[in-house]
């Protein structure tokens, strides 16, 4: 028989060692995931933490093995559907491999993101994930396991991308393939370079490799919307033979749409638009534009990966994964 | 001169209550938020803190006073604009209360939010905020603090609700000012009542009000989109005068918005459409539909002040605060 000891009747590690026969350190060693417990001892205990329904205090857990199974994931905002389809998978991947995630809107503010850091550091997070489009040394030197998306210069840090550049030579064919003769690219850059920039070398590529010229506007970040506007409507009145876009993401694609729409152009009669991302409203709803589509979810399950593999060894190589993309036709292209 | 101590040269906390000529009891207290301390000598430690950039250890602090300030947000998925809208307010909130925020999508699984309150249990969550559409009363017996949306039948429980009666209402009334002559609702409904099922009586009560007979579609969930599209068709054909539908939700609009078109309506102009949540693709995108839209940032400072409350004081009420909705006018009605 079982006595239930402590407050609330609630099960002790000496309780669950004696139900499965063991001693309280490899109780100890199973709940903290210390490596090399047999097989056959680990589904001993935790059967008998099933059977007793047994809850580790996490603070007792974390004081001992300085380990939280908590990871951090930054992002500009998760009001945004690429950011929280992301944050989707991250999460489900997580809560498979027993980690846990904890949220941080940076809004695209690095004092935002500094400060995470700092609470970060207070050893309640293993690792941090994160999707930065501002300086990241801060990461690199924190001494927490750190996987970025869409960093590709820096050769000190763990990263997944998709293939941005392939994207980039995509829509340009794409725009060429459903009957644009005149087309023109609309982007930003932030101040430091990211994966992202490589949608535009590659369209810049494939039309230089077919001799083909394009119009371009490339504006610094932050970018006001009414910029964006702006420029376009300049560009088109200085260049009306304009008939095919392509954006650098889906939101701007939305973005212009509406412009356009809103001075009489018709979209895609008069001028067809390819974004990038492939953003989805939910898993349901699709916003049925043509766009080039990253696959959100194996880039999240790679980011997951890479974080698992730098906890377990800090000295392991930084690396990259790379992803493919897909042309998705919609109803911005004839 | 103050003498870093500890590895890494890291100040401690008797560090810090030196510079501050208080004592460490002191600095202890202002750390784990204890109330009572003199607004002066807060000043004086959180200074000393700052000049020293002491860090102090989570998880000391979490076993000693009980409190990881983390709250869980558990919903149903966080890819979906309204959850997403939501859990962006309720971290922007939380961080300004220097609280963390740890994310579970529940996939509408009882089992899954069954298991996330198990591990949040363990001592590493002060609180849970959430939205679910399962028996709560997992919840109510957990002795954490629980602060729900939506949820209005159980006094046992505080939460927070847009004002969905007056919302259904409200679209009734629009409908007809549209023009709409014969009019529908469609929508569906769990097994545990929810305060969602308020806006079906406010738009069944506006139109018995008003002596108009309306035709409904009202199923049980989970309900496939295929059955609501299905249902749809054969009301359709059953009642061709039919030129206006309430949807229980704006996710169900854009649904029934596809299937129409795919089927020959259009939209309006055969059939006007109001929807019901006002979801924002993001901060920039309205999905440019007519709705009845809730108060999201609203609904998210409620809830936390509410949670908040009910951490400081675990025998505090349970009580309920309700927003009001206002009607967008958009794009699928006249």
């Amino acid at each position: 028989m079982i006595v239930m000891k402590g407050n609330k009747n609630m099960a002790t590690m000496k309780d669950v060692a004696q139900r499965a026969g063991v001693g309280v350190g490899t109780v100890s060693r199973v709940i903290n995931h210390v490596p090399g417990v047999k097989k056959s001892t680990l589904v001993k205990v935790k059967e008998a933490i099933k059977e007793l329904n047994y809850i580790p205090d996490e603070y007792a857990r974390g004081l001992k093995t300085k380990s939280s199974r908590t990871i951090a994931l930054i992002l500009p905002s998760i009001w945004h559907p690429f950011f929280s389809e992301f944050a989707y998978y991250v999460e489900k991947r997580l809560y498979k491999e027993d980690y846990k995630l904890l949220l941080c809107n940076s809004n695209r503010d690095p004092k935002e993101e500094a400060k995470y850091i700092k609470m970060l550091k207070q050893n309640k997070i293993d690792a941090i994930i994160a999707i930065t489009y501002s300086d990241i040394g801060q990461y690199i030197y924190s001494n927490i396991p750190f996987v970025s998306l869409d960093r590709y210069f820096e050769k000190k840090v763990s990263y997944v991308t998709s293939d941005n550049y392939e994207g980039g030579k995509l829509a340009a064919k794409e725009l060429l393939a459903h009957g644009a003769k005149n087309i023109a690219y609309i982007g930003s850059h932030s101040k430091y370079p990211n994966a992202t920039m490589l949608r535009k070398d590659g369209f810049d590529d494939y039309l230089k490799e077919h001799d083909i010229n394009y119009k371009e506007i490339f504006l610094h970040e932050p970018v006001p919307e009414a910029d964006f506007i702006n420029h376009l409507l300049e560009m088109l009145t200085a260049h009306p033979e304009i008939d095919g876009i392509f954006c650098h993401t889906d939101s701007l694609l939305l973005t212009l749409r509406k412009a356009l729409i809103q001075h009489g152009y018709r979209v895609p009669e008069d001028i067809q638009l390819i974004g990038f991302d492939g953003i989805k409203m939910d898993s349901a709803h699709s916003l049925g534009i043509s766009t080039i589509a990253q696959p959100v979810e194996k880039l999240a399950n790679g980011a997951v990966d890479l974080v698992l593999k730098k906890i377990a060894d800090p000295s392991v190589k930084n690396e990259a994964k790379m992803y493919p993309v897909k042309y998705i036709n919609g109803n911005t292209t004839k």
